[in-house]
């Protein structure tokens, strides 16, 4: 795994990440809104209710303020002998940390979580303006996301 | 939501439908591998253990073979004020059904369950050949799958 800046740190999300700036961090990547320290709880509360299938992490500076974060989400199938897919998902980066490879350390891992879990593989969807990010971090290009908005 | 042809019918899975041809169904998408009677048991049991994550839905015909199959995976996200996303996974049908729009009525069915547990988008990955299939069923592109295989 790349290592991290000096005294940068990745552990596990939890609910006192909200007065860390896990949010700002989200609003990098899309649309957000106001969510209280409440409803921040209800989430990690939620994804903690299904620990084989939620996982995400976040990455602090020396300040314990949150400065990247990413999701792997583990689906159970029944293709690929009931095998088992990591879907990574809402990966962030606070925009005045880029360049320090955060994003792609996070990546690495989400994904060995993933190995760890026996997936036998881990898919992520992006904008085509992110494909070269990814393919960087050791992704290759799959097929197309379709999307049905309400 | 579209019509089945007279005497198909649509319900949430079950063990039974080991038996019923549920997995000579998903052959048709993908490597499925030789699952026993206990092993798709097991998965069906993951499942239920998750009910407002894992959907999924099959059609039968009049001699109760299963002709379809499909899931949907509802995610608990940050993002979107703590917003939900619907995963489209493993839609397949049986290869001599093809032509009676059993594809569509299934992931219509499965949109319709991701929009009564409140998700924001329902999403799926497909293979670029299949874009105009899933454009017919009312879905339009929106990014780029990138994968990690183990
Ligand atoms: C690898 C990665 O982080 N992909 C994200 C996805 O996880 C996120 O949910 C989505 C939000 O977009 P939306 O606001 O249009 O739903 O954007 C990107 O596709
Ligand atoms: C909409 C739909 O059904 N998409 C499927 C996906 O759900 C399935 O998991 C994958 C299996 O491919 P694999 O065998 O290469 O993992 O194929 C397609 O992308």
């Amino acid at each position: 795994l790349p290592p991290l800046p000096d005294g940068y740190h990745i552990r596990k999300i939890c609910s006192d990440d909200y007065g860390r700036g896990a949010l700002e961090v989200l609003k990098a990547l899309t649309t957000v809104g106001e969510i209280t320290n409440k409803e921040f709880e209800h989430t990690i509360e939620t994804w903690a209710r299904h620990p084989e299938i939620y996982h995400t992490l976040v990455i602090l500076d020396l300040s314990e303020t949150v400065v990247a974060i990413g999701s792997v989400i583990v689906e159970s199938k029944l293709i690929h002998h009931c095998g088992k897919v990591g879907h990574i998902e809402d990966i962030a980066v606070r925009p005045n940390q880029q360049g320090k490879k955060l994003g792609c350390t996070l990546i690495r891992h989400l994904i060995k979580i993933a190995g760890s879990l026996d997936c036998y593989k881990v898919i992520l969807d992006c904008d085509p303006a992110n494909e070269m990010f990814y393919a960087k971090c050791g992704l290759s290009k799959a097929g197309t996301e379709m999307q049905f908005r309400f």
